[in-house]
């Protein structure tokens, strides 16, 4: 192609493509480089779409803006970059052979063709809709286009609707529930798991749970929407499978998303096992001459192995840089791809996974993982830190960190990019256990919890500590198996909040000298814990040394105890 | 030792002591367990000590205390650790081939001895002070015991002061000068290098120290203090090296500390070059029954490999840890060194490093390295994003993270942690390019600040990008060197700052018709900037394509240009 003016076609204006288009333009200043975009806006910031609707964004031009405060229309992109940007026009036929596209204005539902060098599908995704009668009706929508985030922002901005359902507990549903909230709207949250939150493992999730309860009317798990109810075509009511009926005037679906990868398939193109656009790590797919990028590809799981679908605005960027680059440049960078990292923000908690979770690598049976719980601060107590809880996942065989989970009521998302960064680079216990992380009161611990949590599982490795989880606990308890339960922590704690399991307290500060309180039965179990953690290990430890040889920690402690609703048993 | 009771004696009973001693304790639950403690306090959480004395932290207690609200006592180690804590002693003495050390207690003047099987030396750090005359009047101090900050607390709660000194523009020193702001203090600061915070390279200590400026009396760097000034034993002010007498009532020095190895000298042990005790990897000293943590060792500079002072809190627990660990079980585990990852909180910015910066490896004559300033926000423009500037630093032959430093008016800690693990896991340039890391508005921006300079770094290294320094901008002003200087922002943000370099302003949307009014002789020297980088990479690319061939963009930008004083060139 050189010597030649070549021509560059992008079809999409969201996240990926804008990136793949300016990338290719920075790379090729003599390109034609075009977008063609479905929807009127361009480069929207769709992960900002639940905090508009709340109105924390106060202006919608905000979300479709540069920092600087200039609108990424079609006149910015050709006026800054060059870039023609085709908006209301869809693309609806690709022909590989020819290089050529065929599109319609929906405005004017004019029909052309543009012929291209090299095409870059960046379509996105679409949000699933479950097949249930009354799914058409008034007041029923997605969070997935400007059009819907109009319609949601207008019934925040009108005030009238006060009572509402989500559908879905994953992270754009639980922010949809707080924007909401905000707008002053009763929520109630249905979720077919059994858990909300797919990413995180079972207690942390139903940790968060708890939290929403206290924000939101109601949070249902295990239960199917069966129909949409109402009346002169506008939604009243939503039916579960179990028959109950939740009056409401607004429904909104947040079940999942799709790759919207239906034009690459009309096209031919090589789609993959979850239905996204298959491409290499040059994010080239099936025809060498169409690359993708962002939510309409499948991406490599960098752990697994498989395929997988990871549609989120970081990776769609990333994968955009690349693919633009590769598409001007020929192959010379490459995406390796995802290892599904992620935070959201549920109310007061933020919350985030990294790498694989147990649950998941036990649904895939995969086994010889090592896991540990661990409750601390971000910060020192005289530094107000906030709480937060951490879950680290290695692989038991080569001790290397392979998954991470954190919630906590500060920002969380800088122990979460450790672990990414952990993961990425396939650190060990031992790497962990003695990273040189940045410390100062005003921003950390003096000991990190994710340092924390690699020093807790090399205990439990080594045999020195035995851990028992909350979950382990209660089914105990469920079969009135007699385990000794004790409560190392001070009166004032115990006499704020306790599990009321029937423990037994003893301060661990008193526990030397009364330890003829304790069964004296030495085979016997017994389950000890505290706030967090540490004082419960170091009662188990001194226990141990007294003779005692069936001593457990509950890991967590009090602050990780899935099991009382409401505010009690919030992290505080 | 098996059988016997051993006897485990810590000599420190700050930071590292303690932990040494609780993770002896955890691992061995019948060895006599004593910790040796000059001051009066145990388990002090010194890097807080400014928060104190500013009133951030209300109580005393706080820095003494657990979480939960224990003090810290010898009553605490007693009940819950079952560790002997004995304070205001101080250990004269030891004698290695007894396995004994002498001891006296401060305040019966009593002396006894101890016999060990094992030691550890936790004796911490001391306060630098420059040999000036006058140096012994009252109200000069240091902020190092919590005798110190009892009188610096004094200072605050008293409000009879109004005049203060700093000397020192490190971490400590500026973290001062903040807590003596916050006591209503006019606070000048007196720095002997020609920048303060040694740990940046200058051009972010210059922005920094604008910031710095914007709150305190004065900042005076590259000045010595020649002499303390007095009237009845009282400091009245503090003489420079050029006359400058600074009249004052306060004088904090904290022109840096030394480690305290003292004892460890006295008793034959190996004293490495830094002054620090030398230890292994196990933090074991030249004498085999003899450990030693925290600031009164050296440790290993994990990228230079020579040995090096790093005296942080977060270390000392590590090293602390794993010193414990080893003086019970031999030596089992190690601790690999350090990178000298640090932040601090300086008025409204988060300042820190990691790694090795430019200016250190130059003056080591280190070559080879690769550098890029960028400036950027934490978050979208639309959730309110605070400003900061990253410069990232790599090996040029191995492309792999050697250094990376941050300031914002947010929390940094994240971007300083994601680099300090690429950094212990020697990530290449392409490794951090494409970083899964987690991503949601509330918490960051879709490409990290972090990856961003991965990729300005990669387009520098293709020549793809042309940079050029502030630095290098000034000294081109100052020899008269004809640069043409174009900044491509938009009028109103001109209107609002700019840098009057002679610069001609055309916003980079109307570069593509304003492209008559650049000079046209193509071989001329074009510096283009923008706010952050992007617009001018842009503009930049452009112009290349239209024929100019020399031009460069300048680093950081408008942001990150450390020259105008005041608060029109601070972070916004």
């Amino acid at each position: 192609m050189i010597g030649t003016k070549r021509t560059i076609i992008v079809i999409g204006g969201s996240a990926a493509g804008p990136k793949v288009a300016a990338r290719a333009r920075r790379l090729d200043q003599a390109a034609e480089i075009i977008i063609i975009q479905k929807e009127p806006d361009l480069s929207m910031a769709s992960c900002g779409y639940p905090y508009y609707i709340g109105g924390l964004v106060i202006d919608r031009k905000q979300l479709l803006s540069t920092g600087g405060g200039t609108l990424r229309d079609s006149a910015y992109f050709r006026n800054t970059k060059g870039i023609i940007a085709m908006v209301d026009t869809e693309v609806t036929a690709i022909n590989r052979e020819k290089r050529s596209l065929t599109y319609n204005n929906l405005l004017t539902n004019k029909t052309d063709t543009l012929q291209y060098d090299r095409l870059i599908i960046a379509t996105g995704s679409l949000a699933s809709i479950p097949e249930v009668p009354g799914k058409s009706l008034t007041g029923i929508t997605t969070l997935k286009s400007m059009r819907d985030v109009d319609f949601l922002r207008s019934v925040k901005d009108e005030g009238k609707i006060k009572r509402a359902v989500v559908i879905g507990g994953g992270s754009v549903g639980l922010e949809t529930c707080e924007a909401l909230h905000l707008a002053n709207i009763n929520v109630v949250l249905i979720e077919a798991a059994p858990q909300i939150i797919p990413f995180l493992d079972w207690q942390l999730a139903k940790i968060v749970e708890n939290h929403v309860m206290t924000k939101i009317e109601n949070v249902i798990t295990n239960s199917f929407v069966s129909e949409f109810k109402g009346e002169n075509d506008q939604l009243t009511a939503v039916l579960l499978s179990d028959g109950t009926r939740i009056p409401c005037d607004l429904c909104v679906i947040s079940v999942g998303i799709k790759p919207n990868s239906t034009l690459a398939r009309s096209a031919g193109l090589l789609i993959g096992p979850t239905g996204g656009i298959a491409v290499d790590q040059y994010m080239q797919t099936s025809d060498p001459n169409i690359y993708a990028a962002g939510d309409c590809t499948e991406q490599h799981h960098l752990i697994t192995g498989e395929a997988t679908h990871a549609p989120l605005g970081d990776r769609a960027n990333l994968e955009g840089r690349v693919a633009g680059e590769n598409a001007v440049k020929g192959n010379k960078v490459s995406f390796p791809g995802t290892i599904h990292s992620r935070i959201c923000k549920i109310f007061d908690y933020a919350v985030g996974s990294t790498g694989i979770s147990e649950t998941r690598a036990l649904e895939n049976s995969e086994t010889g993982l090592a896991t540990v719980l661990v409750a601390g601060t971000d910060k020192p107590g005289y530094m107000k830190g906030c709480s937060l809880i951490s879950k680290m996942i290695i692989d038991h065989r080569s001790k290397k960190i392979v998954g991470f989970q954190c919630i906590g009521l500060g920002d969380v998302s800088k122990q979460l990019a450790q672990a990414s960064i952990a993961v990425q680079s396939a650190m060990s216990l031992n790497d962990i256990a003695s990273l040189d992380l940045p410390y100062a009161p005003p921003y950390s611990a003096p000991i990190d919890n994710f340092i924390v949590c690699a020093h807790v599982l090399q205990n439990k490795l080594s045999g020195q500590l035995k851990g028992i989880s909350a979950e382990e606990v209660m089914n105990k308890l469920k079969k009135n198996e007699r385990s000794y339960f004790l409560d190392v922590r001070d009166l004032p704690e115990y006499e704020n909040i306790r599990l009321d399991i029937g423990e037994t307290l003893i301060p661990l500060g008193l526990l030397r000298s009364r330890l003829d309180e304790l069964p004296q039965e030495k085979n016997g179990e017994i389950v000890v814990y505290c706030k967090n953690g540490p004082r419960s290990y170091e009662a188990a430890l001194f226990l141990e040394s007294q003779g005692w040889n069936n001593i457990k920690v509950m890991e967590g402690g009090i602050a990780a105890w899935p099991y009382t609703r409401g505010s009690g048993f919030c992290m505080k």
